[in-house]
């Protein structure tokens, strides 16, 4: 049996996970990440984190063939390096390098965002499609691109940016300076917007209610406010679907997967979101449905699709 | 020496090339399509056309070793069939299967941008770069992804429909019914549109000087106006150099190709057109232009685009 450690680099937190070929975590646990410290100690960390969970789940340490990184950031996969992580305050790190020396197998490097998408694809609520997009709906959009169960980066790693795709140009500022951005418009951040701005103009509606303090609303609020009938609730969630089935539409008729899989903290809503965003997305697509249809799935590996998917890249990558 | 056939299918004209392994056409002609025939009486035409081509050019029938077929509409190209070609009124026609009974050698079909996107790719502008995305500027937006040297076309052959992608929800209506779509804000039947809507606007621009008869506005028209330094023509140029950037740049942030081939008449305005496009592309770059940059570039093969393109699709699918 060949195993494969899965590492999800976070600001906070480095997870872990050894891996069978399958998708199985055997085991998993999580270290602080200590982002300030000099990255050498981070990638000691992280073998030393490897090793002891191959050792607690009794794997032969010639069993343990590669491991893989999902990184926040710009990452280029071909080198293991990381080309600009904002939240970590890095350029041009070769952590790559760094934890394959330490650990002494191979080590390959993706973008946290495909990690979880590569998860998801193999693992996860994409497993059996041959092509998926993953769209994760949190302060921003990030996704991941499959075709034929792989990840597509693009050139240097720096393709796949789904959320700096405008679908309003000269519409919302974003934040990476382009206005119109899908981020700008279907991102939960960008629904919180949406939700203030409704309650400001609506003093009498029930988002008051459920959330009293405008400063606390949060993705749920607008969909707990739907659920007591309110109008105002309704609109600000019909317009946002709107603007979400207006980008997936757009991935849907430029890449036409197999299945979009949508993940982030807004698909708590489940249906509420998910019934009315299919059918105006399905309004949308090229040539309509019947040919090539193209179904969305909501993410179901969760905090695991990092790890899963990067132990699955290194698992694709060292063969 | 192997050799390959390209046929591009058009509405009016059956193209078809004989193309070695590296792209050069040694003979090329065409003969009337005859489009309100039946589909077998037209394969067996191209068939012919194929046999007496490649003996005008000397080839050994067994250095013959696949046809390949540009055909307009949605393509199935795992099977040969031409799902629905609107300009053929076709629906389900077997037309590689019968063409290659016809011919005694293999024959594979792929969408008409496709082919000329591939051919551009192989021995065109973008011959080099791995990959790349050709984008035609026509009566509609056309265009075709071109990964690792290979067609990209997602699930049944439906993708790559990046004329039909929104970059202004809400806006123009589009031919296929979605509202703001790239293609009903950078075709040249767009930018014609444009030009006319500006000349009624202001009937002392030299745009009617360059064209007295408004309805015989085309693609070149703004073009010959901005060259006597006419205000209007220069506004209506630059706001459709936006239009076009912004969905240049959608593809980019997505795809990241290691270029982009511009095809279709509109480009016969050479830098006029493709400086102010590069500048304006280049500012909306996710990440900025050092990382990983994105050329421009004009499509070279012209008509020859689709032949050369369907030879080498028959090529790397028969080997």
């Amino acid at each position: 049996m060949k195993y494969y450690a899965g590492i999800d680099l976070g600001g906070t937190f480095i997870k872990c996970g050894i891996v069978d070929e399958k998708g199985n975590i055997l085991v998993k646990d999580q270290i602080p990440t200590g982002k300030d410290r000099p990255y050498e100690e981070i990638a000691a960390d992280m073998a030393a984190l490897v090793r002891r969970l191959a050792e607690s789940a009794g794997i032969e340490e010639s069993d343990l063939r590669a491991a893989g990184i999902g990184s926040p950031g710009t990452v280029n996969s071909k080198k293991g390096v990381i080309i600009y992580a904002n939240n970590l305050q890095w350029k041009n790190v070769p952590l790559g390098g760094a934890v394959a020396e330490a650990l002494g197998v191979p080590v390959f490097v993706t973008n946290d965002a495909n990690a979880a998408a590569l998860g998801e694809s193999f693992a996860g609520a994409a497993k059996g499609y041959e092509s998926s997009i993953f769209v994760t709906l949190g302060t921003g959009v990030g996704g991941g691109i499959i075709l034929d169960g792989k990840l597509f980066e693009g050139n240097r790693s720096a393709g796949a940016e789904i959320g700096h795709m405008v679908i309003r140009a000269g519409g919302e500022k974003c934040t990476c300076g382009r206005r119109g951005c899908f981020e700008a418009y279907a991102s939960a951040t960008a629904l919180i917007r949406q939700t203030k701005e409704a309650m400001k103009k609506n003093p009498g509606s029930a988002l008051w209610k459920v959330c009293p303090d405008i400063e606390q609303v949060n993705g749920k609020t607008p969909f707990d406010a739907l659920q007591t009938g309110d109008k105002t609730a309704e609109r600000v969630i019909k317009k946002y679907v709107t603007w979400l089935a207006e980008g997936l539409a757009n991935l849907a008729n430029v890449f036409r997967p197999n299945a979009i899989v949508l993940g982030g903290g807004v698909c708590a809503a489940g249906d509420a979101l998910l019934e009315p965003l299919r059918r105006k997305m399905n309004r949308l697509l090229y040539g309509g449905t019947k040919y090539a249809p193209v179904p969305i799935v909501i993410a179901s590996l969760g905090n695991d699709a990092g790890l899963v998917g990067a132990a699955h890249f290194a698992q694709q990558s060292a063969g």
